[in-house]
């Protein structure tokens, strides 16, 4: 019984939380609201704060319905510019075609804490997104504002290194998230003369990275993932450096998902590195290929693979069945350690017939892989591939040990996005034809 | 005929640049631009930077005329948009009546450089203001994407004081607009333990203030303009301190005119100075009213005031009357010492009479005091008339002398911004009712 | 044979450089070297660095032998004071008697690098001390210079705390010297709001602490080690602060051996505590007795122990045979675990007993505990035995597990440290009299 | 006879002051005051900053004789020296031989405040230096302390430019002591990139510079100081500097006058500079010739310089006796402007004999030209006289105009420095051979 009082106070608050919240709304778009609302703006981030995910469900949908542009309003100022495509009227139109919601949005990022409030609330949503079609126009509104923020322009980057305080290289241990640092002494390796790292700060926040790359320097392009990300290697001497290859890029801020922010941060260091380092003649990756084995083993319908050569859909097949034999059976024994031993030239071979045809020819839908997607939306290119990168039980488990290098060759970065577009894959003489 | 050679090879660069731009505008909107333009926006960068007054003009009228939506498929959408007001249709409809200047202008943006080469296209677009009605609609577009970066959360308020390096300091002294700062040892004294200036700056230039607020600390509210900025004054002791009084606001980046920093930069500096000053009272201005004296001697139509009580717009005519009288004949004579010192009861009271009709009354139209109606419009309310205010030459020139004190409620300003808007001036009890 | 080789190059580098050595001393105290001597001292500084064991142990040979003063000379000089003790004869008598090896490292130590290099050769001579009788009067010029050097006002004082560069972080974990750091996990426990870390840094390296000093900030006198340094202790609020308990003090730099930084650290932290945080009312120590359990297990002479009172001697032999008993016959058993389960009454107040004894009655003879002559000299005071202050094995093996509280009382420190220095051993009432 | 009273009071709290620091000193020496003294220390600290003039007289002569070392007792320690040179045996002697003076300023030292203090007393003892011979020994100590103190090793050298704060710079304008910096501007101008500035710091004064060097960087060694010191000039270009000229070294501590950092902060410079600028091919100075027209106006007695070629007296009273007729009859004409127009070839050759002599052969000794003293002895060389390198009033004054550049060459200026101590003065084979 006291249980029930208890949920039920619970819930009252939580009510009047969102009552609040939803008369806050009004509040901070009426002409009150303009001055950036320290009193109803404070009063709003606070209760984003408390608010629990119950009453947020209702806020979010109060949000996706209350602050649409009318519809005939829009109609009239649409048949009006229609007209007379004037000056005046674009502005009266464009006006009333802008959800309220952007400016509540912005007037709410002025707040004292308003920008935290909406990253929150943007990771909320996210987290609803599948389930709730009804919230896809709040989060073209949200993307639409945080990439416009979030730009390069306004953010610092900066480098991290063993002088870094401690507070922040804490949370680059917590945020790395593609070849996870083993404490501090791990970390201390990576940011050895021979390793660097990067990270975009918002300017209020020296201690908390939004995105951070990791490179090392090195002789030449490597093949295999270990020695990079080995506590105990010996760095390098400054005077061979040749390459800088990106081994781990991490997004610290979830709330920021889609503002392409890993781009940027990939090419400014790159400049930045080539100022510094003269001699770097090649920037590229050593990356994971996160959904290879996922789409091996089930069973890819490969006559649909866009753009595949005549025949090759068959030599795909063979190779399915080349590598099964080799499995006893069960493709999936190519997650253990054991089979690899006794691939031979024509296991690996088959192998790489798939892997290439993975990447090459699926990136470019969105079954692709994400990674490759990544990178060759920014216009790097297939470089390599390297059918022992890396074979940690993670690696065989996500790709069966296959890693790939992309290029990052800043001339042509801009031309092989565009091609991307178009559903071409850019790539090396060496990593072979599209299939 | 050198000259001849030399004006059409100029011509020629010019020309070229422009259509460079033109070229550039176009690439930038396309998928490649996408990245944010390495490439691309480093050369638009260059060339804004270069760029002549006449390839300009051509360069406004190019982006006022290319990249406006399309009239007939924003009625489309609108059409869609109004049978089915869903999330899907919305956001085709937004995304037709965003003019896609803006993303041409974020892309801009993001390019290293490209904040300083927004704000340049933007302040030559100001200077072309008036003159060229046709760029309305880009002038829109400019600030509302200004107004939506340089937020005050993204954006860095730092202290300037007699600590900071020199490189700031000296833009503090060519900045100050309100009462210019005589050198390095006036400025020192405002940079006293009794005086406080406080700046926002962008994230990336450190030295660049885009804006700062002066303020003193007193044991009243300040009545004389004199003593605040008197290079040879002894600084009050700290437990005096019981009023903050701000007596100059300037702006230093004319490229962000509209941009509403200046009422946050007021209330941000009240709050913390509140945190670390408990003791003060009161947050209050010492204002100039730089329109004053044109009003008075433009023959005012007085008949016309808003919100004039009956019987007042005579007493108005009488008080001119009476001053014009003291002044022999010629109303000018205001502007000069001499006349101040006979005025006696009768024309102070005279001149009292009409600088708060001028402001009571005026500031809520647009012809109004550009001071008053940005405190006004900020939440402040009109605390005293100050007939002595500022005797010096400038002081006479814009006012007659008088000067105006505006309190800072900081839990009434979102009230007062709020009636203001409806037309109604915030005023204390002694200020006294509007005519 | 190629060894015979080997080895006979490297003796052969090894004489060079002594002799090298030897020379550079000549040429550095020749007039060429009053200037700080650039080229000679850094070459002194370089070959310093390298020279090996045996070469130094004859480099100290030669530095004891050949820089003292004329004796036949000092004497002369002696006299013409003692005939005539007149500013003139005094100046001439002092540079006579100051030994000129001291000019010597006063020149080495305006070399770059040249504070280092003087460290550097301290570390050696202390490690060769007992055993070289010779050299007493090099290591009396190398206390003698680096006591006037590294003074606490030419160093710098800084608190460390987790926003420190990881960089210096990584040697308070390296050189904790009484509770080890377990780690970064653990350094960051006693880098919480409630705990404090400071250190004194020579001017010239930001990151090379010479000593620190950790504070737990707490609501009274600790009375058990383990809360102290437990890693997963919460942060007590600093409302409750009441006392200040200095629980480890590390030096840093073996080559400041006999330098008392460690008493001013300690004050000099808690004024400044004392300053930020006035409701502390006690600063005290949580100490280890380290020589205590070998003293005990060495059979001490407890009639020679010096201000005995009388018949306290017996009451000692007796508190050792009743131990003893309860250890069956082994005293060592008191380093274990188990016999503290069943001591009792009678075992612990022998204990206590022969702890006072060893604190209050042998800390003014150089057999005194280390800890405790350190604590008592700085002008502290006994304050508090504690009979289960630490029953790790460690603290077990020192003392039984023993700890004790000293105090410093700001304003009695220097009283303290004259009466310690006659022999007198400050005590809290509650400690207990001088048996 | 109020005045009569009040003089008394104030004698009587002077008389008090000296008592106390009297009893101060005392109690520092004993035992009590080994701590350094948080209490002693901080009351000795404050006296010596509120003291009066008179009783600083006493206070000296207190110092003078109470602490000097005992001399029967030095005469008995040299005797058992004398008779066995052992370490012990030395130890005892230079513990009884150091007047206890040292260990009472070391004590002082090590409080709070302390080296400030120390500082104060060394400026007022040498404002009594050449009228209290009795003092000299004080002196010695002092010299003695400071100089091993304030060694390069314990200060920081920092650039000084335009990024410094404010403060930091009005006190390099007001203690630039060779050309006056006329205000911000101008200090703007030395610190633009073809000037830089370089200063030492005490540890614990971020914003007090002990010394500070001026220099500029130039194509080739500059012959008159306009250029160099006007406010307008335009920067050179990095790629050709080729000379770095120091023109001006300030201290700005009296009370480190005979410590001699200027030495020091002139090579680490240049050392710096060369490191930084491998393109520089010449280090050295413009400099003034402080003492030349007292010298010449003053009637040397030229027989007596030393080292002089024979017959060359009699040429340099010709000289003089050209000069005098070119001024019509009075030398004294020299500071005037007027008469260098029409000193010819003649006056000019004369003109130069004198100023040669007069650096040549007058500088190593006690009346040599300070400047002079300073550059040799730091192992600089005379490189070229330039006879009209400063032709302001200031420079005619000192030297009718003339200036001389010194030259350091690094690998040279111990071998310069040491042939100084013997009386040979380093110059280029251009200025000349001595007379």
């Amino acid at each position: 019984m006291f249980d029930d009082l208890r949920h039920a106070a619970t819930r009252h608050r939580a009510t009047r939380a969102l009552r609040r919240l939803q008369i806050g709304c009004k509040r901070l778009l009426s002409a009150s609201g303009e001055l950036g609302g320290m009193a109803i703006g404070t009063e709003m981030v606070d209760l984003v704060e408390e608010i629990d995910n119950e009453s947020l469900d209702a806020f979010f949908g109060f949000l996706a319905s209350a602050f649409n542009p009318d519809p005939a309003e829009v109609l009239r100022r649409a048949q009006a510019y229609a007209d007379d495509p004037s000056a005046a009227k674009l502005i009266a139109l464009y006006t009333a075609a802008e959800p309220p919601r952007q400016e509540l949005l912005r007037r709410l990022n002025r707040t004292p804490g308003g920008t935290a409030a909406v990253l929150r609330l943007r990771r909320e949503l996210l987290r609803r997104q599948p389930r709730r079609p009804d919230l896809a126009a709040i989060e073209a509104d949200f993307l639409h504002l945080l990439s416009s923020w979030f730009n390069p322009g306004f953010l610092q980057l900066r480098r991290v290194d063993w002088n870094s305080p401690a507070v922040l290289l804490e949370k680059i241990i917590h945020h790395q998230a593609v070849h996870a640092i083993d404490g501090w002494d791990d970390l201390r390796r990576r940011l050895q003369p021979d390793r660097r790292c990067f990270a975009f700060f918002h300017p209020q926040s020296r201690d908390e990275p939004l995105i951070f790359v990791e490179v090392a320097l090195l002789p030449e392009m490597p093949a295999v993932i270990g020695p990079l990300i080995d506590k105990k290697g010996t760095p390098l001497e400054p005077e061979r450096f040749r390459v800088a290859a990106f081994y781990g890029i991490s997004n610290c801020e979830p709330g920021l998902r889609g503002v392409s922010l890993g781009n940027f941060l990939i090419k400014t260091v790159a400049m930045q590195l080539q100022r510094e380092l003269p001699r770097l003649k090649t920037f590229c990756t050593l990356s994971p290929m996160p959904g290879f084995a996922r789409w091996v083993l089930g069973g890819p319908d490969l006559d649909a693979l866009p753009a595949l050569r005549k025949g090759m859909a068959d030599e795909l097949r063979e190779a399915l069945a080349t590598l099964k034999a080799l499995c006893g059976g069960d493709l999936g024994a190519l997650k253990g350690h054991a089979v690899h031993e006794r691939l031979g030239a024509a296991g690996e071979a088959a192998l790489r017939l798939l892997a290439r045809a993975y990447l090459l020819n699926l990136s470019p839908t969105p079954a692709g892989d994400p990674v490759a997607r990544f990178h060759l939306d920014n216009g790097a290119r297939l470089e390599r591939l390297n059918l022992h990168g890396n074979m940690s039980s993670e690696g065989l488990r996500q790709s069966f040990g296959v890693m790939v290098n992309y290029v990052y060759d800043l001339d042509k970065v801009e031309a092989s996005h565009d091609r991307f577009r178009r559903g071409e894959v850019a790539h090396s003489r060496a990593f072979g034809h599209p299939h």
